[in-house]
């Protein structure tokens, strides 16, 4: 009978890929943390992540997906999502959809002066996937 | 440039499917609300719903995904997953895994007397998918 598949943010484990494991911008994350739900529970299709951000910190640099939707949903705190078309504030309870192959550079940042925590949804296609970065000095990463 | 896609939980529509339009045992969920997320904000590629639990409600007849996978995480109050291992409580924070594929028919209960919420994410894959239920008295179902 297969084991049932259940985990807690306490017992996460930290990823950081999102923050380039510390190699751009890294004065960016500090105060960020990434925890992986859904990989250690043996799923595939898509990824999970908890991300918690201080004061000040990023989620990520801006970017774009080729061909990963992803979804984010607020839990906690005040946060800003930056795109394309300006910042946006989002609350607990509100969230945004980024479809594959949109061209809207986003990322999430704290500007306020309390934890912020948001869900990160994405579907995971490697071999796929091309990430763009409109803001930064480098090409496109394959993934 | 593509508009920013933002939704709140407070105008998100909602949708009957986890309860069969009410077709099927429709006592279990009476005090069971989904709200549709991803989906009106135009992903295609996995949906989020909110589900909302009075107490005694249930989410779905018991099931399991042949191809799709599925993640739930618990955002407030205390749930009760009951799989083919036996029932097991779930408290904010708290979220369990049902990967594509493996035989292991699972729920959501709220056996609390408090409202229970929590997040759905599950894969879409159209044309590929057969749900089972291994409690009712009808065959498989193809997606």
């Amino acid at each position: 009978m297969p084991e049932s598949r259940i985990g807690s943010i306490a017992s996460a484990p930290r990823t950081s890929s999102a923050s380039y494991e510390g190699r751009i911008r890294p004065e960016r994350f500090t105060g960020m943390t990434e925890l992986r739900l859904a990989k250690p529970l043996s799923l595939t299709q898509f990824g999970v992540n908890q991300v918690r951000h201080e004061p000040g910190a990023w989620s990520s640099l801006r970017h774009w997906h080729a061909v990963e939707d992803e979804f984010i949903y607020v839990l906690e705190g005040n946060l800003t999502l930056v795109d394309d078309n300006g910042a946006h504030e989002l609350g607990p309870g509100m969230f945004a959809s980024f479809p594959g192959g949109e061209h809207n550079g986003h990322h999430v940042q704290n500007r306020s002066d309390q934890l912020g925590v948001f869900l990160s949804v994405g579907s995971r296609r490697p071999g796929e996937e091309t990430i763009y970065y409109p803001d930064e000095d480098f090409g496109p990463i394959h993934k």
